[in-house]
């Protein structure tokens, strides 16, 4: 009997690709996963860690980016220009590993989108300079760790809708990323969505399902 | 000097009316706030509790709902039939005060919506029922408390945007809605997003800001 | 003088074989322990490390097990097929291990069993396709991390006894299995009983103790 | 659109009598529930705090015990004989509103079943003299707070299947029920079970599941 | 023997006044310090609630204010013009009582102070109005609730020292101010100091001591 | 069958005088708790609030002290002169409650005290003008709320055994004295002990435990 | 300037031997310890991790133990037998790390003692069988993880002082000790004493402090 | 596009020279920041650990200090003899690595200052020796972990400005350094502020923007 059960009717059923969330698998699952999608479906891996990767036997099948630990099985098409643009902006440099991951996943499922980094408040002006082009974005995934005030600012200057990514950069109260997460639940904004921490992957994909409405 | 700066720019800045947040204010202050708003802005009052309510020098001038704790001051108009329908879905009935507070707020901002309470997920009939209804809804608004199961089935089955709404029904570990608010962001759903537990208006808010850019 | 009192007369007391936890004991002691009962009882050993394992002395004696982290001492029976089948069922893939740890006590207690992986509902055609077969259970182990919807959707669908076990799958808030646990705690479903995070061994000595009064 | 649906389906799905969990429903939702059932169903009531019920127009249908805080609906049928005897324990006297809401959740389902008072094991001579009563029991819920330290005793002397249920009785650190919650997952004791604190409904329904087995 | 002992050498060891924290002691040992105090030395109290206040029999020696909870015993003289002027900002209008509390500590020390309200980074446009005058502020004791984002951005803008002080104000798991607290601790803006959530008076006693270095 | 069992025996087993914990127990319960005992024994009660007692029908038996909420049943004797006299130190006048209730279970059980408020160490001088007294005392009781530095400054300057009690004075991050506890546990001063927060009680009877050793 | 001030006078002031806390600190600062240590005084080190004693240049002056982590500087002479006797009981096999902490603490300070280990009281025979002995003792030091049933258990049984010492040991919501620590804590037997999770150091210095009493 | 913004005017507008926090950078990530500022700017680098340092293609650029995990880029002035000298003690050893990232940081700001090691309250006569010259710094980096007592004693013994750093030294409930930080932000001492767990470079900020207060 097999250890996993694939979904390849869910891009019909709720629009999204198929992806596998590889931490807690073993290399021998991973590979009996690939094995199995192979020839019927591409697949997105999150979480698949250098050291991990290193060790499949499929690894040669595999697109990978060891930035955003993500992998991608089977080819990958062009951005659907058709689509919304999606926006990512991060908060600072050490954010970009999550935003990474948001990236990848919109790429997989077809989606444009643009990065802006390091725009956190704590330096308003980085912000304010790039305000005009993220009122025109109409769905923002803004990554941010620490004290995570930029959803907040940006909440108030921009009509989109936002989709916050805690991280879990920090140390002290900051660490594991529940800061953050807790300053962007109570945010005196109104209308900030959120995800779990370091959660790039989900917030590709809510933004997906959002662009799906409006296209 | 004033206590408050009341934004009136905010519709034009961000498409959503000004709102206030009445819980850790005192009654002199909300007087005040509403006397400053009365002639110049409608207004949605949110956290007014009934005992506060009726302390108020300007309740006469209000709309008031008791279970979702909400004012409106000033006409609010008819749904916009432009707009793009909003669902609500509670898992149970201990909910409908939370999924009201959302309900209020759509209203309050004229945008359709459609509420269905008491489908969780430990009676699955209730809402496989639902299913096809709930399919063709782009933007869903799903309030639920204790284990918030609800999210993620529902997320496997349709395809809209979902906003989960933890609620604080419950004892012992589930008392305050932190384990309802924690099985959501952990959710094995794709693309599930949330808001602050008991957040009807935020959740709201998020809902009004998809739908601006669908329509 | 010892470090250790081993129990042989549980079996006789509470029906299920004698145990040891070795996570916090040093190989030494576990070698001790084993020389100690080699000739006197057949032993479980939980949360052997592989490492651990690797430097005991006493190594060539056990019938271990990686994944699960458990080994047998001593012979093992076949499965008394007089007793009640305990149903044991993954949310996931990577609930496995957990689910192994229960599937291993449950063999060393000589107790058929069936295990059914990957059936968390997020993809909800997944469990209601195994529907008909979880009804005729008497008793199930349903081993989950993350959110852990599969026990409230299993409760209200079937009339077994259900043994939830919460697993240490996920990041962020899921970290660690709290979330899971909480989750499972707040069922809505009910009588659902749950065991400590990850601990697979209890709850298939749980599910001992119920075959036993049924048998 | 009503705010429930009532599952009168339940008894002949999974065995065990529809509930409400009153907390967080206003009095009017109730009345309505009970309205509903009324003709077609006996229903129990939990978490029916007085001054709620005080104020219910439907309260003379009702059977309602304070300490318990439950009620029952329509007409309650003598014990069943043909099924297992559960046991009830309290570690202390202050558990007694929880285990009376597991003794009236039984004798709503018809279950016969035996409660014994104020057997904490801070005093362990009160257990040993009751030992042999409770070795004779198949299914026994152990009441406790604070430290919670009578379930892992219990299940050392003792071959039946022991569903613990935290309480909140304490202060302090015990405050809420915990620290009795948290020393039940970790007991040292092999099988032992649990609900959320307080859940003494929620530990009788699971002793009527385990019934079901074994009758 | 008394159950107090009032530190009337404190002024002059560390500059400060005599203040008692009433939160905790009953009326008659609060109304024993009074008697004590009156003949001696001014008093500053704090957290008197005004159900407390109404019971004293000293209530008449005190110049009692409700909404920061506080009285002073003896005469308050002006501000004294040499000092540093400190600046108070909130970023709502349910942070005044705490930043009250903080402006009347000032007043009792005879600190000169601004205070200005509801300026909380959500509506930008109100902070960046004001930020000239934050600019010539040499101590800022910015008071906010929830994400507590204001003391972030104001610490970028700004050269002065901030003293942030975290409110209770919010909801979920913004209540208790432990979000906004940890928001704070994690700024990632050089240099914000803070202190416990709600200790307006902290606040103001570290104003003092750093505007006593400075003149 | 009775709701209670009291322990007739515990004097002559532990050396500890009956004592019974009322919170949590109705006044039914706690009147025929004290019918049962009135002739055979006499007994303490503790965290008997005013309301409680208020309504016992038993009062008239009771010697009451609201401000420990503890009752005397029965003849108290006279302090025996031949025990170790023990020490109760307070850091704060608001720690009185906690330390009462240590001092009225040492009086029940007969044993000398001396009490000593309001020397914690933010005002040091208080607490050095009473080191001698102190070095000469073999066990202090230290009841510490706050950031509970006294008993760390004590352990550094005295020989005697200290047992530290945590109170749950305070707000923001002190609230339930968690803080306070967590400061005592951290001590680095050597061989600091502690009991749960508010628990003058246990510290009281941990004291007795100690005297009985030396005498 | 050093970076540490050795404590010579201890001794004198509180009867206890100079100790050194080793985590945190480079070998390079140890090492300086030592130097300045040598020769005026013996020193006792704890957490001193086998990987840090092993890169120590003064290690060749150590008596050094890797179960408990502690090390003697200087000689340690032979048990004073005017002292009481401490007795050490554990829970598990797993507890021995920390019970030999204490008892070389003990060892160091030259008092007798006594160790049992192994009697938890899931096998509530094998505490029994030593009953007996227990009473006897005037000091135990109890060392016990998970769910810590028993210092509860030992403490109803015995008349002596009880320190509870909860360990680290375990998993899920085990993990850490804070479920040991808070099981103590909420003890129902009176007069546990307790110190921090793992610190065998710190309860033998209790131990010491209270021996120094009776001797 | 650039990952990074660096912040060239921060001097200016704040008074504080840019700082990069390298934790969660990747080293090329670290690398182009260090291309990018080499020739602009000097650079203060904070946790930078010698594991990652050691990877850089920069590093011959940087002054680099292991223990603190600090590193220079560019020339770093002499200290400004006209500014405040600023205190930095610290409770113990461990605490050291944190205190010289504060004094690192002063040090790239040109700022004086002397350090004052180990002066834990457990031995008071250590900090007691130091009064007089801790009465004359206007500004104190008190620096302590565990029970984080020594800022609450020193509030009471000088009247400077206190910035307290509670350091993640200690185990058990003291790891991560939470029982530090709680103790201090629940401080008796009036006006004592604090940053996060061990950031020694925010309380170096912070004293520095206090510095150019007075200077």
């Amino acid at each position: 009997m097999k250890d996993f059960i694939l979904d390849y009717e869910r891009p019909a059923r709720i629009g999204l690709g198929e992806a596998i969330f590889c931490a807690g698998k073993t290399p021998a699952q991973i590979d009996a996963i690939i094995a199995d999608a192979e020839r019927r479906s591409s697949l997105l891996l999150t979480r698949l860690a250098p050291e991990v990767f290193a060790t499949l036997e499929t690894s040669h099948l595999l697109d990978y980016d060891p930035l955003s630990r993500t992998a991608f099985l089977g080819p990958v098409g062009t951005p659907d220009k058709a689509s919304l643009e999606i926006g990512i902006v991060t908060a600072g440099t050490s954010d970009l590993s999550v935003a990474r991951e948001a990236a990848r996943t919109l790429q997989f499922n077809r989606s444009p989108f643009t990065l802006i980094a390091d725009v956190g408040v704590a330096g308003l002006w980085r912000l304010l300079s790039r305000v005009e082009d993220l009122k025109r974005m109409k769905v923002i995934i803004a990554v941010a760790g620490m004290d995570a005030a930029l959803p907040t600012v940006l909440g108030g200057l921009v009509p989109g809708c936002i989709i916050a990514v805690p991280t879990s950069v920090g140390y002290g109260v900051a660490e594991g990323g529940h800061a953050a997460l807790n300053a962007i639940l109570s945010s005196c904004s109104p209308g900030i969505l959120t995800v779990n921490i370091d959660n790039g992957y989900g917030a590709a994909c809510a933004a997906l399902r959002i662009s799906h409405i409006a296209t």
